[in-house]
């Protein structure tokens, strides 16, 4: 059997990443296809709007075969990072292949814009660190170093390109016998405020369940059954969806206890932001009201929504350098028949333990994702947490 | 003038307490009497009911004339170095006498213990290490360790006897020329259950007040109308009263995100019980689940409840030295004209600075009372918690 990788974290999972789904599995011939999913957190720094279990078993009724979890640390990181984590995680489970959703939809302009910056790596450094030096965020740094070293086939002001880009470069650097391959998105614009017909972004679904407080109409139009079904569970088990805001006592309470010595190990706080976050969580009576006053040029939502993710998940800096290590063991979250019969085929030749149940392996990257797990129960109940607690040492789902 | 200090709680101010004061003012013959009061957490180690504001209000709207904060280090510890801030802050104020409430009711055999303790310190603290090893509680071990000695004037098994004699044990060692005094209790016996009369124990009235949910008319007849007016003004600012069970989201996220190394650092964490507490809050849907999995014969309900103070704070063994240091400042929450008087006549004498609005000190002890001042507001809402931070900046109370 051959499997193709795609890097998701279906927050939910909507009509547009089945359509996804299905166009990788015919583009790629592939039988198996294996989603890398983020868990708890995702990347740009957000609780997930219920678990990575109701998350995957959506994903899994409907159309992908297996769902592992991309570690904690690097899902909630920049592209870079994240692509690294994501994409080593699929190379541990040997897929042949990764297939991306992208703005551009041709492989070969996101192979030749990453050979042109392999050839001009110094001079791109340089713009960057000016860029940066002169104020600007990351991702508008980045778009403009690389456009001042040529690169100009691919549009990297679209966001699924930027991640596709970051797929690829992390492929030609730790795994590159896998095949890079790009299916056009027919999602809505990412920013787009509402539902259109059938295929709408995560991101306005979220919205509309988060401010009509139900799962609409609407909403159900964009949705497989089985997410629908899915959602309907979460709200019924646990009474609400996950947000930033209902972590913010917590925030601000681990704020109030720390001194900036304590904050400075915290990954991410850097230049001083520690203080800057002191001085604003005084006068802040919720999470957006203090992102409000915190954010910069420089430090942008994302980003900061990030580290306090870190701060939250007590995620340190000495914890970092696990990201520049391998990933070494893939947690598996779910998988149907073909998904099981890929793992048992590929069981002799996967190198790493595949952590199927708690206690399975002793790592310190295993260990934040714990941390994170907790912590995302941290709105619940007592009861609900104790009993998601126990959820985790039950074996992976099988659909 | 002259004045006589007591040691105080107040969660809440009730006739006892009222009657103390009145008792102490012809006692001790002393013009302004001085309270030093516990802030937010008690030496217990819980939470007080309300906030230290308006326990202090009530106390000086009714008969107190200075109401003075414990620094909260030493409010959440053992009698010994509870008394030896009390003390410690009470002398830099320049009282003339402490008075406290006792069943013993005389003061010779307290001091007479004292010193048949002074002549055999090195045995009572053999005894005391035996009976430790012995697995017993520090109370028991310690009750047992006087009687092995002969102090058998005192009724060691009476808590106000052993508070007391734990003041008489700091004056004699901190302020030596202040005089101890004492009166006999009449308040009903301090683990009874009802409110007997108007004289009630302010545990029965804590627990009338947080299972009935309400201010009754039991409660009523136990309190001044100043205290009555507090809860009142209280329940309709906050909607509800402190209890240890709303601060338990926040101990289980701490204890899940910690590693056993991080614990060991919470000032009170030993001899392993990091592991005991990692272990048992897998299993605890609520604060009373855990301490019930957790408390043995040596760690009691009273010892854990101060570690996990401990742990929300944020308090360290690193901060412990603070302990055997003298208390650097005194900080002032109220006063009536009185109180105001006798400052204003010994602010040439006082040798420390007084704390009247923040950002007065910088020191390493006031900064742990930061730290458990906010720690208290967790279970307020946003406007709430930031509203209160605010209120620690105005003046003290002037009534």
């Amino acid at each position: 059997m051959q499997a193709s990788g795609i890097i998701v974290e279906y927050n939910p999972f909507h009509l547009g990443h089945d359509f996804h789904v299905t166009q990788a599995r015919k583009q790629t011939g592939a039988d198996c296809i294996i989603a890398v999913m983020s868990g708890p957190f995702l990347q740009r720094g957000e609780p997930a709007i219920m678990d990575k279990w109701e998350r995957a078993r959506s994903a899994l009724l409907q159309s992908v075969d297996l769902v592992v979890e991309l570690p904690h640390l690097f899902a909630v990181q920049h592209g870079d990072y994240f692509s690294k984590g994501a994409v080593e995680t699929l190379d541990r489970l040997n897929v042949s292949s990764i297939c991306f959703g992208s703005e551009e939809g041709n492989i070969a302009p996101f192979v030749n814009s990453h050979s042109k910056w392999k050839d001009n790596q110094g001079k791109f450094d340089e713009h960057l660190t000016s860029f940066l030096d002169e104020g600007m965020s990351y991702p508008e740094a980045s778009r403009l170093a690389y456009r001042a070293i040529g690169v100009d086939e691919l549009d990297l002001s679209q966001p699924n390109n930027i991640l596709g880009y970051s797929y690829v470069k992390a492929i030609k650097q730790f795994a590159p016998h896998i095949k890079p391959e790009t299916i056009t998105r027919i999602e809505s614009e990412y920013h787009d405020e509402i539902i259109k017909g059938k295929i709408a972004s995560a991101t306005s679904i979220r919205r509309e369940i988060h401010t009509k407080g139900e799962i609409t109409e609407g909403v159900k139009q964009a949705l497989p059954d089985s997410t629908v079904q899915s959602l309907h569970n979460y709200i019924k088990d646990k009474g609400k969806f996950h947000q930033f805001e209902d972590y913010f006592p917590l925030i601000q309470h681990l704020l109030w206890t720390s001194s900036p010595e304590e904050l400075r190990q915290i990954h991410g706080i850097e230049e001083g932001l520690e203080h800057r976050l002191l001085s604003s969580i005084n006068r802040s009576s919720s999470f957006q009201e203090m992102m409000e006053s915190v954010k910069t040029k420089r430090y942008t939502w994302t980003r900061l929504q990030r580290i306090f993710v870190h701060l939250i998940t007590n995620t340190r800096k000495k914890d970092s350098y696990l990201l520049n290590e391998s990933v070494p063991y893939v947690r598996i979250l779910g998988m149907n028949k073909r998904g099981r019969q890929y793992l048992s085929e590929q069981k002799k030749y996967i190198e790493v333990p595949l952590v199927t149940q708690l206690k399975q392996i002793d790592h310190p990257l295993f260990d934040i994702d714990l941390k994170a797990q907790r912590t995302y129960l941290y709105p619940l109940s007592g009861n609900q947490r104790v009993e998601s607690y126990h959820r985790e040492k039950l074996p992976p789902l099988f659909v």
